[in-house]
């Protein structure tokens, strides 16, 4: 069966045609006799206009009390191509069955909703133009994603969800068990006794895949993950969230530049694909989201290359800007969001990576550039929502990498096998870690982050 | 830089290049005045030849002292074809670097490891012969899916992983807390107080995301969703796994019949391309692991149609067959393994679909046919693996559901939104689930689950 999709992009081919189609009803009006239904399959943001003549479409009468706001229709009918631009073709109907009621109830109704109000149903939202866009594009750019890494050599891999430990430090976890919360088990010392547990120890839900990923990357040369990440954190700002997807490219025989121009590239490639798939979603974001979204996007697609600064270059930057930052700004401290945004959309207004910050703001396991002071990191800021990227090459040194570890508390124990690969065959190696949902944050202009995930899980 | 892959797949275009590679030392040979390494880079299964002759290769007595098995090398030299068809090229080299050493303790030696040992090492099997075949297998696999459902014209979807209940009742669930459990909050009488918990409530690692697929299909039309899900059971098998990865595809006005269709399309389409893009991988397993293999497939990939047959039937010919089995066979039984693998390897020795289950085996949302005894479900079983993919129309009555939900004892207030898709704009519309690992197993003839997913997560 053909959808509306199908006759936006061929109308041509169906003129004249007999088709059928079925859809839900986004609105209608009735004039004296005729009527007129605007019918949505979701596979497009526009919607088919069908015409119920009176003389044609049979059951007029019994059909017109049934039709509402939200119910479902299938549709037998004469294509048609107009002359109007708006409206370049519409369905005559010959035949309307009501395959699902609706009622006065249904609470998505042709007329201007609030983003919170639709965040209340999440399960009806993606029934709104708004919503029916924004998660057509996250389709396409996870699907541009996938096929940009398969057309660049990578395998996909999938690292584990459930693991043992925070290796990064990089926040509050979840916990996962299966031990009965109102009988706990205690050992000798009146401690949880995670004998008991599924697993036989203490597990969370994973905040990277990374370490696992470099493993498969010293044997498969490169690879992506693609899954989904989690932060226990309790925060109620429009950009966290506790679990998102993120993609994680790590490559073999990679250093920190080829890493920084394999970012851009695919950056690049979403902008360039997603403008050519989402036309219409993008112009409809435009106008009601963002204005100069597409200009904006267009702007970044094809840059030959995006500025590289060292941190320290961009703290002289900010010092001197003049600018009264709320957060105070030294040597070593980590770049705040007001940082950030002054960095990108104000001094470079376009995407900029900041390279070799300081060891101590960095995670353990990136690679100590021979100041030994800085690490070779890199975050690449892009205007609208900061740093979008982060990555680096990784420590190979076995040696270097035991002292980090020691100097970074982590257990040195636990991660034996991570070791293994700076103990056999290591080798100079990078990745980087891009979260989905800021992404579409980046593609949509959406200043939510819960308004780019389907079911969004927040703190209560 | 050019891979491994690149060579074998375009040797004669390198024919007398001067080309440079890097990879890891899977073996090597010594002669008087020439030596052999073999030589991967994990893009293909097989190796690369290099050639070193001590008048050519500058440092080759430095050099010699420090080649070990998995060590990393770069290496530059004169590509040349060869007459042996073993053996078609081989890289002379003129200059090799060690980038990271091995030792004698480095586990994987060029001989043949029980597939057991190697998953006490599941971050260096890869680097073997075998497991780099199955997960560049896994890779294709889960790219030609993608690329199958996005040509369908489906969007891609991400359900949530921390889910508030088994809606489904598919068995043990982990918990996903924040609470201390060495000081768990209770309340009045005395239970856990999931008010302090993260959400404010009990949750749980997702089952299933078909409910939420549901959500997004009566809004998007075609959907698919490609995530983990978890089973908190305490098997030994190796069929059962704590964490595997799901495909849920989800069809607004599907009905039973175009679901069965799509499945086969799909595992069709999977099949006929990896064969194609993983011809090595595929003949190496066939090789060393099952006898056949390709052409188990290929009998499979060009099927006009699956056979389908109903449960009763189905349980008619069990009865008939005059094997004993050891689990008892009466209407109302869900089939056991030995069941299934009569039907499909003995019976019909090819794929086939079971369609009209008893209501009481099947989950509640499944469509209840007109007899009011059976639902419109429909197991694939394969040769091999026995149910391969499992699927339905969905109840898209709400009195029907609703009284389903009770008879089934379903928390019906959690499932409100639910039953909303029942109340605005319902319809007809099916999906199905196959899990991916079930899936490796089928491609690849590894009989152990443990043996096709990266890091296995399994109960100890």
């Amino acid at each position: 069966m053909s959808t509306i999709k199908d006759f936006y992009e061929n109308s041509v081919s169906y003129d004249n045609e007999q088709i059928f189609v079925q859809g839900w009803i986004r609105n209608y009006r009735f004039q004296k006799k005729i009527f007129f239904i605007n019918l949505n399959d979701g596979t497009y943001l526009k919607d088919l206009q069908i015409v119920c003549k009176e003389n044609i479409t049979v059951d007029f009468n019994n059909i017109k009390e049934k039709l509402q706001i939200g119910a479902s229709i299938y549709v037998k009918g004469h294509f048609i191509m107009t002359s109007k631009a708006d409206q370049p073709f519409e369905l005559l109907a010959s035949k309307i069955v009501v395959l699902g009621t609706s009622s006065h109830k249904y609470p998505i109704q042709p007329k201007k909703h609030s983003r919170a109000f639709l965040r209340q149903l999440t399960h009806l939202r993606t029934r709104t133009k708004l919503f029916g866009a924004i998660f057509r594009i996250r389709s396409s750019v996870c699907q541009i994603i996938h096929n940009f890494f398969h057309q660049e050599g990578f395998f996909y891999i999938q690292t584990p969800i459930i693991t043992s430990g925070d290796c990064e430090g990089a926040g509050e976890l979840f916990q996962v068990t299966t031990l009965d919360l109102n009988q706990i088990p205690l050992d000798e010392n009146l401690h949880v006794d995670y004998q008991n547990d599924f697993f036989g120890k203490k597990t969370f839900l994973t905040v990277s895949g990374q370490l696992e990923a470099e493993a498969l990357a010293l044997s498969l040369n490169k690879v992506y993950t693609f899954g989904p990440t989690f932060r226990a954190e309790k925060s109620h700002t429009s950009r966290h969230i506790s679990e998102f997807w993120m993609i994680e490219p790590e490559m073999a025989f990679y250093n920190l530049q080829q890493n920084m121009e394999l970012a851009q590239k695919m950056l690049q490639n979403v902008i360039q694909k997603c403008l050519e798939q989402n036309t219409q979603d993008l112009e409809f974001l435009q106008q009601h989201i963002e204005p100069g979204l597409i200009e904006r996007l267009k702007n970044v697609a094809y840059l030959k290359t995006f500025p590289q600064i060292t941190y320290y270059e961009a703290l002289e930057i900010l010092l001197k800007s003049n600018v009264k930052f709320e957060n105070k700004l030294f040597y070593g401290v980590d770049f705040a969001s007001e940082h950030e945004k002054f960095l990108t959309e104000v001094y470079f207004k376009k995407p900029v990576f900041i390279i070799n910050w300081p060891i101590r703001i960095k995670a353990f396991y990136m690679k100590n550039n021979s100041d030994n002071k800085t690490v070779a990191a890199m975050d690449l800021l892009v205007p609208k929502v900061g740093e979008l990227i982060g990555g680096s090459q990784r420590e190979e040194n076995l040696d270097v990498l035991i002292t980090k570890m020691k100097d970074f508390n982590i257990n040195i124990e636990e991660l034996e096998w991570y070791l293994d690969l700076r103990r056999f065959g290591s080798c100079v190696h990078s990745g980087f870690g891009i979260g989905l949902e800021r992404l579409l944050i980046y593609m949509t202009g959406i200043d939510n982050i819960r308004d780019v995930i389907s079911f969004p899980r927040v703190n209560k």
